[in-house]
């Protein structure tokens, strides 16, 4: 603008006229400079390398919010509106991360640090923004920002679409490892499936419950970047071919069908640092899109048939949780993602120039349950079959490289894959299982000759027609630590689940008791609750460190703290009774007990033994006197979760609690 | 950056000195001042209002570019390359159309200005890049930016896929006209539809033509914004019922299925003005993406089939140019641009608050050729079942707000749909336009009473098994202007295709020459010869104003101009003989007669007369004496083509071409 120099004009003016005409004094001078120099900096002059205040930063975010409303989105300035301003705020937040992502990848590049990848076909992801915003310390900030335009950051949140990736537990838990990991600035990858259609949308209709499908990518996604650039092949079927060199014989698998894997990577914020990690997704296509043959017949269904194939490998989360469905395609999601995920750490690996057979000093893979088990005879394929190492060595390393998370001892929820279906799908992988097998069953011989029960329960295949390969216990004899996920759930890993492993190597069993971030689960969640903890405790560094919260233990006694404890508390519960009345029309007390219970609806997670327990009370207040009854505390009943679509039982339990 | 502050501060010291201890004149204290300003100014503090010269532009645009690489796009700084580089410039340049785009609508908007409506079913876009540098002035800017940054703009543009969403002459003149519409500053809005794969990509094996699919949108295409919020839905099948109000019928079309088109638009830059108008073409999306309960229950090819069938639909450009495949998807192509077109225009006009009688005072809408024909039954069914009007008065506007452009005169591109077919697929269309034929039908016999010959040649219906709906005949009675795309072609129509229309409404007829664009066709495709027509018409303005070139012609003779016109031919001779060398690998001389024929490979086009010729040339030179031989002036023959897939005599005049 002009300003400035007309500024800096009247300023050397009335300088000149002081020095010629000598009429003013120096106070008048040196007060016109200040002036001058005061507009100078209101007009922003030199404020770029200045730290800035909040309101500062607030009217850059504004401007920024505006620019990525009006040109990136393309949206005139009277079209504006909340779902609008939520993208540009994300893709605000987003530019925020991406440069943090740089620095942080390009660090690590350069120390060649160890990484963790951690394997999960499942990620309960949620809602990214105002995390985003809470990890970058920018929610004042943000809201100002939004304010000054006429949007409120909590309703502008709201536009977002949860990121429905998993089935619950397993998958949060996955989550919030990887918030943890960056919050640690511990280097590490999230692996999964970019699932086009996540876990159902739940529908109650006649009490029951009805599903839709999650289309929560129709509306666009600005968390991800897609990695056109990032493909990997993946085989599928085909047949393993052998021939020989000197008294070596190499195994080759070849022919199928190949589909390709495409990246998705989120960057994952830590809080308080500017370390941001990455969930890299992936994504499926097939190697031609379309048969323009068949399409110019008019076969439209021919011509995209292959397509269609590819792209439902990526397409639906299986929604059971705790159960194995046992179907082609659900393996097919397991090798997909594990093939394409250890082509990408062994490109990273080389990349650095190390040797192969230093791998495992540079690759740490978690399996989180057993879906990503393929990922070991996969990395021995490899190791055999690409790199030539020998059977000893790659072995050593592999079983270096992984660790085993164990989510459960039900048998219903143990995987197992039929040796035919594996043989069809997977023919060099079965090859190299039943070597591992092999070599395994020779090391239990040799310790309980002759004890055949033995054999039979520490094999990994099941005898039967078809036999069984069992994933579970192929990650336990493929990985160096296996841990169940809550203190009594490890125990009774090693005493019900596998008491004949753990005397054969006990040193691999552990205990990692999952937790939750408390960024997301109290900070966010909970602003009220959190700002009553720091007050207590003296500090927020609670979020970051878990075990200040033991500072409240002597004030447990404490009126002040008890008295905002309660408040906090309170002011939840009516805000829940208000979302209860808008969402469901129905009107609570908030004086009443209220007894929550949110997952998946399962017989072992016993809502029905719950239900039940309702009915029993509601006959007890029934039966008896109005003396009694007012000895009865209030309690208001909320149930919530979704049953997988195909588990009967589980959806007759939501009929009756709805009934 | 404190620099500022740093000297700010010096030279308020000195000035303190200065007036406290009275030891500097004030010819240095001016001096001072001076180097100071002249130090602020260099450090761009005061630059963001001037207008800024080349290399500061080339600065501004060079940190664009390094910010859309590493932070929209998210590629360190290690993995930039030219791809990245192309990605980034594209992004930079948009958000420049962007700003100007919005402009143009909010002025179009508060102008209520009549539009015109460009509908057709191809637009060969080519590559956007240059030309949209070019339009903006940008190009030593971007190419100097670039430069710094260790690229070539040449070798960027490069990396740009063809945007091949039409066959040829047909789709190129949709898109030189709505660069000259932009360019006139004509508010308008082309139309159309956006192929996933446009035409197919040739190959040529064993001398014969190979078709593959063209993947033109894998690596994504950052010049479309995908309009979410703009979709509208498409109606096909179904059924008619009719109803009675008094003595009123109504009809309704209910029923069948529903596809979804939603929206991407392109800027469409002019060149030399801000005015930026839009091409929007619609995808087809189903309305359920997926059937849940089938792909729970394993049959993910059923879970699909909804949406494959709604894809299909703005999957693939038919192949064909100037010929009628008749196809059922090819009419639900049309109907489904032209159904989602017309709301979009509804919704635009609604807006501005005029009455719907007003309808053709703001809207104009023309046909390129006969594909988008069945507009005209559906603004008639929107008027009559939609917006309760009379027929006469739907009609009058109709017939007032269409223009048709033919083509063709072959009587195997005229297109024909059958009557059981349109009965099926759109039943109310079909009433509709038997309406529209009667009443016509009733003019006709009027004039020429009894005249069964002529009443036949002029109905739209061609009697028959099965009886035809014929489109130009359609296209002819709803519009007001019909015109042809030659002087002799538009003669042609008049009096071998519409005689009798002619004598009907003679006002109807008239000639429209086609053009190029010749920003894309000289300025940006030939520079060379460019720069000789500049020097020559002694200004650049012949770019807008071609009649500027008549300048030349009284300088046909001049010696000096003769050589520029043969060196920039000669320099472009040299450029095509190196590019047939490094693609085709044939060395051909540069002192030769090149001979090219660039087009469709069609029988009517006659390449195949065009070879023989050369075929016989050959056979002149073998048989000639050495000293005749030497008078025959080298020749290089250059064909290049695509033949419909289905086109067999076609791809066989390729084979012999190649042969």
């Amino acid at each position: 603008m002009c300003l400035p120099f007309f500024v800096v004009s009247i300023f050397r003016i009335c300088c000149a006229c002081y020095f010629e005409r000598s009429v003013v004094s120096y106070e008048l001078w040196n007060r016109l400079f200040h002036l001058c120099l005061w507009a100078l900096l209101k007009m922003g002059i030199f404020s770029n390398g200045k730290v800035k205040d909040a309101s500062e930063q607030a009217e850059q975010l504004q401007r920024e919010l505006l620019h990525h409303a009006q040109v990136t989105l393309a949206h005139p300035p009277s079209a504006l509106d909340v779902s609008v301003m939520y993208q540009a705020t994300a893709h605000s937040v987003r530019d925020r991360l991406v440069e943090r992502w740089l620095k942080t990848e390009e660090h690590y590049s350069k120390t060649n640090a160890k990484r963790i990848y951690y394997l999960s076909l499942e990620y309960l992801v949620g809602r990214s923004l105002l995390n985003a915003i809470l990890n970058l310390g920018l929610k004042g900030e943000y809201s100002e920002a939004l304010k000054n335009l006429g949007y409120h950051l909590e309703e502008t949140v709201e536009e977002e679409r949860d990121a429905g990736l998993g089935n619950g537990g397993l998958g949060r838990l996955a989550s919030c490892f990887l918030d943890s990991m960056a919050t640690l600035s511990i280097p590490s990858v999230g692996y999964g499936i970019r699932y086009r259609y996540g876990i159902f949308e739940q529908l109650i209709a006649d009490n029951k419950q009805v599903e839709r499908p999650d289309y929560w990518l129709t509306k666009g996604n600005p968390w991800e970047v897609e990695r056109l650039d990032v493909v990997y092949p993946v085989r599928f079927y085909g047949h393993v071919t052998t021939y020989h060199e000197g008294d070596k014989t190499h195994f080759k698998w070849e022919g199928g069908e190949i589909v390709l894997a495409v990246a998705y990577d989120t960057p994952i914020p830590g809080y308080g640092t500017i370390n941001t990690n990455t969930m890299r997704l992936w994504s499926a296509r097939p190697l031609e899109e379309i048969n323009l043959g068949e399409f110019n017949e008019g076969h439209h269904n021919r011509a995209v048939e292959a397509r269609d194939r590819a792209e439902a490998i990526s397409s639906v989360l299986y929604p059971n949780d705790n159960h194995d469905e046992g179907k082609e395609l659900r393996l097919k999601q397991q090798y997909f993602f594990v093939a394409a995920t250890l082509q990408d750490i062994m490109k990273r690996y080389k990349k650095s120039g190390d040797a192969i057979t230093k791998f495992d000093s540079k690759v740490a893979v978690q399996l989180n349950d057993t879906h990503p088990t393929i990922a070991i005879p996969e990395l021995m394929r490899v190791f055999l079959d690409e790199e030539g190492m020998s059977w000893d060595d790659a072995w050593n390393i592999t079983t270096r490289v992984f660790g085993y998370t164990n989510h459960t001892i039900l048998p219903e929820a143990l995987e197992k894959w039929s040796v035919p279906l594996m043989q069809k799908l997977l023919p060099r992988h079965l090859e190299i299982i039943y070597e591992i097998n092999h070599r395994h069953l020779q090391l239990v011989e040799k310790r309980w000759s002759g004890d055949t029960a033995r054999l039979q329960k520490m094999s990994i295949i099941e005898e039967g027609n078809p036999k069984m390969v069992r994933m579970a216990i192929l990650a336990t004899v493929g990985s160096h630590a296996i841990n169940g996920v809550a203190e009594i759930h490890s125990g009774l890993v090693k005493t019900s689940l596998f008491p004949e492993f753990v005397e054969l190597s006990p040193e691999k069993f552990q205990n990692k008791t999952n937790g939750v971030t408390p960024r997301r689960w109290m900070l966010q969640a909970n602003p009220g609750l959190s700002k009553v903890i720091t007050k207590a405790v003296e500090t927020d560094e609670w979020v970051l460190k878990l075990d200040l919260l033991e500072r409240m233990k002597h004030l447990a006694g404490n009126k002040a703290l008890q008295h905002d404890f309660r408040a906090a508390k309170q002011a939840n519960k009516l805000k829940l009774a208000a979302l209860l009345k808008s969402r469901c029309g129905v009107e609570v007390s908030e004086h009443a007990l209220f007894d929550v219970q949110i997952k998946r609806i399962h017989e072992y997670k016993r809502q029905l033994l719950n239900v039940l327990s309702l009915i029993y009370r509601y006959e007890c207040i029934k039966r008896a006197s109005p003396a009694d009854r007012s000895k009865f505390v209030p309690r208001v009943a909320i149930f919530a979760g979704k049953a997988a679509p195909g588990y009967h039982l589980a959806k007759r339990i939501i009929h009756l609690i709805n009934a």
